[in-house]
Parts: structure tokens; C-alpha cells; sequence
């Protein structure tokens, strides 16, 4: 890590989640018509203020990789379309039932049941309409491999997917492969597809594309070991979202199974992992050298 | 309509049925680990009984245009997998709460509201990954043009913000010209896409794209207000699935607002038009003249 630098990352982090805001903004349709609750509910949970994380890895990783500023952007806004969508689903009653999201009351809670079924599915919709779009990419072929990689990360076999076993986990015994495969579904699936649609952009070599694979698998599990100590650590006002909830639901999850002196070893292992595989960038990676102890940092 | 051809369609639907319900079975991923009741649900649901009405669009207009046959295929299984996952979500509880579908218990009610949640989230996702992989043409830029009809027809500007302006329909005054824009998304949106994806893959003409457009515009709204007949006429065991929901909800429909015998004379009036718009097609298009007919016969 490049002490000089240490200042950069937070105001680099946060003009990229202004940036993808005012994206978002531009993208999602004006609230009009007998039909604009649809479009306030998925503003409300689009624009609402959040890290942006995978908007950053795309953005950053793209960057390194001299990909149009556009391109990236518009690919940024369309991951964060799903990401937020699978939030709003993921707080469903009939999921994990939770009340509070970024600060403010859930989509459910704010509207209702309906609104956010049916704003979850606009916005994941509204992610490949964004992709699909001629001002993404002006090769036809770029674009259908960023909607194919997008829809792979997030369907059935990946984060779908890996909802689905966290939805029926209170059921069956897990083991620490197990929950490694399903957090690699349910939340690595998204930050590894940041990775790829910056590699898909910016033309990234194969030694390039397998360092940048490295990276987003290492701090995708790192983040969730980390998000689980904060299950057992953390509290409801300083995160606004509701926690303990794997052990109310006797849930396993990293740190019931790797204790949280193991959790915490398994994160710091990961992150030097993690920034390891971005030697090869030299200091032009020093952002996405720094955002690794930043997400983790304030986490654990 | 061709007498001597009247005993066609039938035939030729449940054959396009068959090898749409194959092409699903193959595109939909196998049900397997722990996730394995995602996939089963999204079998359960896109794998029964349906007359697969928009991918017979998308395959007899294609025909008639001579577009690649495996083409139309995919693209009728993705605009499937679109129909299949808004039926889902809008038999949940929060949404009409129905329990029958298609003859057999709705999602939800086979395995739970979780599993239904998911089960339409990955099916609306595998319709973009089937339309944006390479077998569905070799050209990305069309393969790209088939995503961004599909999602505009789908998202918040068509079939879903439909489905949020019926939600809210119990709370405001309805007109015949709301309640004909509510349709036209609800519904045509997803007709007209399937004679759009039609023109799109045969390369189409600017005079055959019009009279696509205009049969599957009248046929979309006659299918809609024989619909709101039958949700009157109709019996629970007829259709194998719940009737008479508008009346109980307070809701205008057609039927309500022209009465029966005025909205079965809309019906006639708007199956002669669709017939008429495919005058320039000859007999060529004998099979969608006959397909006005079946579709609103058994439906009033």
C-alpha cells in the first residue's frame, strides 16, 4: 500500500458513487403516470446512498485498462441496477424480512409487497436495456458478451442461485466448502463480473484478465467473511440494516464455523491474496490497492 | 380464412407448443445441488401445459419472413421465459394471490413464496443470457436489437409498469383509455414483441414491419377484453385458474366499462381488423388469420 496515496481512495470512491448516481438518475425512467410509483420506489432504492463498490471495481479496473469512460459508466450503472434489484428481493418478507437498507426503510416497508416485486424486476430489466443499448459499445458483439456475463453472474447459477441455498440453509448441514460455494454464488458472482466487464472493455490480456480474477474472488470472500463478523460484531445503528440474523435463523456461516479469530486470519490471508495478484499493475493500481483495506477495514 | 387449411392450426400450434416446451427444457438449467429447487420451480412453471401463444407469433411470422428457424426458437423460449416469470410473480400473495395456474397449483403454493420470488427473477435473467449468446445469431448487433426490444416491451415502460398501474387500479378512476394504455403494456407489449423479434430476424420490409405491428396490436387488445369476458362468463374449472378477481377488487375493465354485449362487438370488430392487416401477405399468412379465431373463440 502506497501511504501518499492513502487520501485518494475515499474521494476517488466517492466520486465514482456520484458519478453512477447521476448515471442512474439519467437511465431509470422519470415517475410518470398512473404507473410512477414503479419508477419512485426503483429511484428510491437506486439513488438511495450506498458505497457502490462493484461500480468502483468496474470503473477502476477499467481505467487501468484505458476502456471508453462511457462504456464503463453505463456498464457500472447496469450492475448496480442488479445488485439494487436483489436487494429490494432479498428484503422481501417472505426472504429475509428485513426492515431497514442503507438508512431508510425498505422498498416493502416504504411502498409496499408489490411496488418492490415489481421494482426489482424494472430494475433488473432496466440493466440489460442499459447494456443492450448502441451507447455502451458500438460493437454489437462487445455488448451481447457483457449481457452474457451479466446474466450468467446473476441467474440461476450464480447469484440466484446462491439465494436460493441461503434461503434453505436453516435446512441442511453446512460445511465451510459449502458456504464458500454459496457466498461465491450470492455475493462473489457480481464482484467477479466487475472484474470481466473491464477486461470485456478495456481488451485486457489473458495474464491481465486471470490477475484480475485473482483479485475479485480473494476480496469477494473476504468482504463476506468480513460482512459475518459483522453479524456477531456489529449493530443495528451503526449499519443501518438489521444483524445477528444467521444465528437467529441457526444459520452457519464463516465465523460459526472458523470461530472469529479463524474469520479474522481468513480476511487478512485474503486480502494480501487479494493484492498480490495486482503486482503485476505496479503502482497504477494503487486505488485497488487501497480499496482492499478500506472495504475490509470497515468491516471488521 | 381458408376452410380448407381450418384444421391446420390446431396441429401446427401444439407442435410449435412442443418444440418451444423442448427448447426449454434444454435452455433451463438442470436441477442439481443445493440450489436444485430454483431450478425445479423454473421447470415447474415454464415447463407445463400453455399454448405458448407469443412464441407461436414469433415462429409463424418468422416462418413467413424465411428467418433461421433455430433463431426463432430461442428468441419464442426467451419471450417465454419473460411470460412465464410475470405470471409467477403476479400470482404471489402481494400481487393477484392466486392459487391455480396453467391447471396446476401456482408456484408459491408448490413450494413457497421465497422459492417463486427467485424462480421468476432467474427465469426473467435466462431470457437475456438465451438471446445474447451467439446461437441466437451470428450478428451481435441483432442479437443486441432482440435485448433492447425485449427489455423496453418488459421493464418499467411496458409489461411491468402494466402490471404496477393494475395494482393501483382498486384507487383511481378508470376510463376506457387508461384502462386500454394499462393493456396495451400489461400485455400487448409482450404480443407486439413477438411480431417485432419476427420482423427483426427475417429482415422484414418497412410495409410487412406495419402490418406486424397492427395485427398484433388489435389482436392484443381483442385478447385482452375476451379475457375480461371470460372473467365473467368464466368457471373456475374451465380454466384452472381463479375468475371474477376484477369485480371483487373494485376494477374497470372493458367489460365494466362497455358492457358484454359492447365488448364482445370490440372483440369482432377488432378480429376483423388484425385479419385485415394481413391481407398482404396472401394466403401465406393462413395460419395466423386462422390463430384470430382459435385464440378468441375459446376465450368468448
Amino acid at each position: 500500500m502506497n501511504d501518499q496515496n492513502a487520501a485518494d481512495f475515499p474521494t476517488y470512491l466517492n466520486e465514482v458513487a456520484d458519478r453512477v448516481t447521476v448515471a442512474l438518475d439519467r437511465l431509470i425512467p422519470p415517475a410518470e403516470g398512473p404507473e410512477a410509483q414503479l419508477m419512485r420506489a426503483m429511484r428510491y432504492a437506486s439513488l438511495a446512498t450506498g458505497k457502490r463498490l462493484r461500480p468502483f471495481f468496474v470503473i477502476a479496473f477499467g481505467e487501468l485498462f484505458g476502456a471508453p469512460e462511457k462504456s464503463l459508466l453505463r456498464t457500472a450503472a447496469a450492475l448496480e441496477c442488479i445488485h439494487t434489484y436483489s436487494l429490494i428481493h432479498d428484503d422481501l418478507p417472505c426472504m429475509d424480512d428485513d426492515d431497514l437498507r442503507r438508512g431508510q426503510p425498505t422498498v416493502h416497508k416504504r411502498f409496499d409487497e408489490a411496488t418492490a416485486v415489481l421494482a426489482g424486476d424494472a430494475l433488473l430489466t432496466l440493466a440489460f436495456e442499459i447494456l443492450s443499448h448502441p451507447d455502451t459499445h458500438q460493437d454489437g458483439s462487445v455488448r451481447c458478451k457483457l449481457i452474457e456475463k451479466l446474466s450468467r453472474a446473476s441467474g440461476a447459477q450464480g447469484m440466484v442461485g446462491g439465494q436460493m441455498i441461503d434461503m434453505l440453509a436453516g435446512d441442511v448441514r453446512q460445511d465451510l466448502n459449502s458456504i464458500t460455494r454459496m457466498q461465491r454464488l450470492k455475493t462473489g458472482a457480481l464482484i467477479a463480473y466487475a472484474g470481466e466487464a473491464a477486461c470485456i472493455l478495456g481488451g485486457a490480456s489473458d495474464q491481465q484478465r486471470s490477475a484480475v480474477t485473482g483479485f475479485t474472488h480473494d476480496l469477494g470472500l473476504a468482504y463476506q467473511i468480513a460482512d459475518d463478523l459483522l453479524d456477531v460484531e456489529g449493530n443495528e445503528a451503526e449499519l443501518g440494516k438489521g444483524v445477528g440474523k444467521d444465528a437467529d435463523a441457526g444459520k452457519a456461516n464463516f465465523v460459526t464455523l472458523l470461530g472469529k479469530d479463524g474469520a479474522r486470519q481468513r480476511v487478512e490471508m485474503l486480502a494480501e491474496q487479494a493484492k498480490e495478484h495486482l503486482a503485476i499493475f505496479r503502482n497504477r493500481a494503487h486505488l485497488l490497492l487501497q480499496s482492499v483495506d478500506f472495504v475490509l477495514q470497515r468491516r471488521h
